[in-house]
């Protein structure tokens, strides 16, 4: 159906085995996840997960978010195109990702260190992320400024000898919460005195050193998220060697831009896939469900709303699959446009899919019973993750006007 | 502003006596509750709370809601459109309608057992209610059926000599965790013969019977409502007095009816005041931070959220007021359209306006920082009580279309 | 069911002779009137409405409008809120407000020389407005620049000797086109250098005056309002007495705000009106046609627009009933935010409302067979008449924001 | 940028001799045509059309949507994909169809013929057609019924000898208005008592046959759309040879569903062109006009209303551009859903696209000085042409649900 896009025989393989391990492996565990985690201590591993993701390492479906023809890091040589529809299928769990170690910030922190990192760096962080033994987390957001701003970011990073030495404050660092997060990927100001955009840079701060503290984890409309949670977290005085600078001083702006562009193409194709997990919620509740004498899902309103969920749902699936094809043909920048839209419409596709279909399950759908209350409120966060919508209306807008300046 | 409204001195004073109590006790006991609740044992009483009633309850506002001229349970003899502007004002707060006694299902309760019940029911049952000593809940919704249409009630409820004998399953008993709920109003099945709508009856069950059990606790969209909460609860073999059926056999629907418009007032004035609240933040956030150069309050999109929310805020209020008005001089009969549209009105509104304050507040909106993200989650949960909107939406058609019939 | 707003007893009586008239004279000459138009010289007077404005002269409804207690005038002496209940009866027929000289812009124009001109203005030109036999039109709107934002108006009224002479050209003149049109009220700048608010004057210009052009008519989505018109006029070095002036020179602004609040409860509570009849079509139609084995009123999709129709137009006429009293009790100052709210959402209801009734009608809906299309196209042109939805959302935002500022 | 679809260099260099003859004659032709509209007999072809005919039969263009490989028809080859973008620039003007001979519904009726007629209909009908000396109507909808489910009309074919008589009144007959306009095809029941799915025929109509009556044009939210314009037309007596009729009796849904297909594809692509349209209006104005001190294109709400437009048209386009790749991979029955999805987003797009563009307009944007108005009064008509919207979000439901029966 979608055969006017590049997908590879490789890549449709991988699908085949990925649909049949979401079957097998996936959806069935759902309910103990969640069971494991509200009867063990939140903030550990889930022995579930740990199972998932031992499959996941010999599935072959390992770390295939590398799309980069790295041979020593065994990346699955997908294209974004090729990974994206991959997402989909994962995102229609949320617990999809992780038993692949696809799951953020650690795909974005892993292929940021592949981009900007040195070998060194490569050794020490990016090896244990790719083998799954360590996390990791990326410190942008602060709680004092608005953070949708890059260039209000106030941590300091300060040169002393061979050290920088970091002050400030971060949040919403997701992962953060989870023992077995061990970097982070910092954003401070070196130089306050330079141009707008060269003040910034990024580092990489080990998590266990002195003056690092978790502060406490941020929910998420009434969600901890745990184990790996989204935590508030102080930098004092922290000091980390020169050499865990990425590409320089002044690059963070730089390096922000380069790792965005798969970044959205995942969370958007994920939307989608929560999306058609809702659809058919909604249909399957529907059909089962009588009211006043007639099926639910045979009512005008909601098959109204079925219709209006199956039309998004399409054409947000064909906006991610054509922003990812264009990144693939040419390029991240020259597709910037279309990144900044498939950030818009996938997270507003799945809070309107999803609202409706919380209200075709009726209260049923706001408990625990389904996936749906979670998914509303992931829905609600992500009109906000990466910055708001009308940050990126804006750059849209502005590429638009663009062409009427002269 | 509103003095085309008929308003009592006394219920003004009442307002102003409400105004300061709010801001004297009540804001300031936000975070306190959220922490006490956080710590403790989350399905015990909440110190701060109790505090609280102790305050209320000498303030001269307990138990304001009971608008009957019932002298001798001290109601307030207010109207419906006097008590429902003190709903707006205790809506703001999460905690501002429990410490004077006049939190929901409590409040619909008492009413119904005022209404409907014989002498010693109101000694036993209201009397201790209208104290504050005991709580209750109001056992209607199945998780078998789509309750929207009631008469798909499944719980039986049968004569067996003296007693009724009870069989069934009800879920969203709101209140039900609380170890001092004693009472349930139930709904069920007497007569499965009869006419549809003389089939249903409801009966007070006390709520130490054997044969009643807490199943399990239900969350709305990640919140447990501790200490309150809302249960799932299973009816085995109950057996209650014949004396304790309301009214009599087959008089279900008749009680639900009578029973509803107040309660809709207060949601719905409780609604607008939640509004009135986020819009408040929405303007103070967004007067304090600062994104490219401008404040996020005096960007144009916020400007056109912020006059959005202001006119829809102005309208509802107008149409509850209109709806209790209606209410008390001509009666929730000839009142039902009214009664209908505000259920619409209202929950919808708190959505939109909630939703926009969350994103003029980024992330922190999202978190347990401020009363945003759980105000979502109930205005959510508001188009679904009391049966879903479309079900109000069909009877505002149905009233409407009547008149094009013949 | 409205009566906690006070209405008088004469307001009521004219309001049942106001139904009465509608039902016997108006509804049943709205096909002869488009006939009429269609058929004669579209831009001389049709003669159905001369019968109707006789009749209307007889009536005692003539000029109600006039609120003012003017003796001499023969004012109704009704309030803005009467008057308001008034005005949605009217609208609810494009051609229900010229039989009873209450159209406009010459109400407005009528009241503005009541307001603000000299005893010899209101002999020359009020007397024969009220009396039926002449008409006027505003020219303040033009093509060249923004007039959303009036400091942008650049028309040019330049004192020389006894004489102002006037050079410009305005469009959106309605009323222009009409061959009784004689006397514009025209707003200009008098002093490009004073202070921004005091540069603009109004002046009375006799239409006959030489160097008035009509240059053509501008139509309303297709429409071209005939025989009344909006029309594009050229003043060229057209000369009136300094007499002319209203208020003196600098005050434009101060009488555009005078001006301004009665004509915005007309403009709503027409719309109201006319939104009310959208209904009442949209229910009549649904109930007589038949589609897949429904009537289509009693589709589900029909029904919530039924529904959501029916709570839009409760919350808006109550919005501007509310207005309309804080202007009769509070003046136009104190009520600005209202005024300013009731015309937005006045103007979106309308076009919300007739939009559903005429996918009710199908394709019969955008046909000159009822009159849903030429009220879908003047709802279009609601949301631009007095300055677009968004000046005022601004104008909302900004007094909002007010109390947050110190 | 969307080279993922299979375009052949044919189409490519097609598309770029038409992009250039829009510049070179439709776009300056537009203010030419409306003029001698306008001024000329309204019901006459106009002068500068046939010019710009003359032009397009030699540019290699002419009846390029003829897409089947129908070498004796000179059709252009065209998959629906290559031709369907084709449409999006010709739709960009209302004028830009017609010169290619592509406008509807000659384009529709041609390849019913094509499709269903037999040699003889052929050479009497298609040729001219095809030739563009004639032109032709399509009579399906009735006045006196909802035509939008096609089982109830009502208009007879009854059988008496070797000819066909048949009465009833059709109305929305699109270019019947046309001198030219010699063809109808016709739908009406041949046999009342058949299965509701065989009691619809169609046959060919010479419109200059005894007892055919153009009784008078239909505007379309006040415009006539002279001189092709939509007729209501009275079948009185009309006998035509049995050999008219096409394919047979009982045979009219199995055509109409054969014809639907293609003409969607079309309309929807118009639709993007005329959306794409507005969105460069929008953005000029925007650009040109300022108020309060901002340029209109760069305040805040302006901004959104162009990210919305953009993202809504990529998305509309793709949505379209893959209905059209699966009608040439896999066939109109399989993409239905496709085809039933794009007739509701393309024409709700417009309307939401065209409204935003006249609010930065202004006044301007509602007048007959641009486009905007008529695209507006076009748009609204879209959502109902060919079935309101209503009836294919039923089918996409259905479509949906069909897989959760079992």
């Amino acid at each position: 159906m979608y055969d006017h896009f590049p997908i590879s025989d490789h890549a449709k393989k991988m699908r085949e085995k990925l649909l049949k391990f979401m079957d097998d492996h996936i959806y069935p565990s759902e309910k103990i996840y969640k069971q494991q985690v509200e009867e063990g201590d939140r903030w550990q591993p889930v022995p579930i997960m740990e199972e998932l993701k031992a499959k996941g390492r010999e599935s072959g479906l390992w770390n295939m978010f590398l799309t980069h023809d790295a041979d020593k890091y065994k990346g699955a040589g997908l294209t974004n195109l090729e990974y994206g529809t991959l997402c989909e299928i994962m995102g229609r769990s949320s617990i999809g990702s992780e038993p692949f170690n696809c799951s953020a910030p650690d795909t974005g922190n892993m292929e940021t260190i592949f981009m900007y990192g040195t070998e060194e760096h490569k050794a020490k962080w990016l090896k244990p992320l790719l083998d799954g033994e360590i996390r990791s987390c990326f410190a942008m957001t602060e709680p004092a400024v608005a953070s949708s701003d890059a260039t209000n970011i106030e941590t300091r990073i300060v040169r002393d000898g061979d050290d920088y030495v970091i002050n400030g404050t971060k949040w919403w660092s997701s992962g953060a919460m989870d023992p077995r997060c061990k970097i982070a990927i910092l954003m401070g100001k070196t130089d306050p005195n330079a141009e707008t955009h060269k003040q910034q840079s990024m580092i990489l701060v080990p998590f266990d050193s002195p003056g690092v503290t978790v502060k406490r984890h941020l929910s998420v409309i009434g969600y901890d998220h745990a184990p790996h949670g989204h935590a508030e977290v102080e930098y004092k005085d922290v000091r980390v060697p020169v050499t865990n600078i990425l590409l320089g001083e002044g690059r963070g702006f730089e390096i922000a831009q380069g790792r965005l562009g798969p970044g959205r193409i995942h969370h958007a194709m994920r939307s989608v896939g929560q999306a058609e997990r809702a659809l058919q919620m909604m249909c399957e509740r529907g059909m089962e469900r009588t009211a006043f004498g007639q099926r639910i899902a045979e009512m005008g309103v909601t098959k109204h709303w079925i219709a209006e969920s199956r039309m998004e749902i399409e054409q947000a699936r064909l906006l991610v699959m054509h922003a990812a094809y264009m990144m693939d043909t040419v390029g991240n920048k020259v597709a910037r446009r279309e990144i900044a839209m498939i950030k818009v419409v996938a997270a507003n596709l799945v809070q309107r899919v999803v609202d409706r279909a919380i209200q075709v399950h009726g209260a049923q759908g706001v408990s625990q019973d389904t996936t749906l209350a979670s998914s509303f409120a992931n829905a609600r966060t992500m009109r906000l993750v990466d910055g708001p919508d009308e940050v990126h209306r804006e750059t849209i807008a502005k590429l638009e006007l663009k062409q009427y300046r002269n």
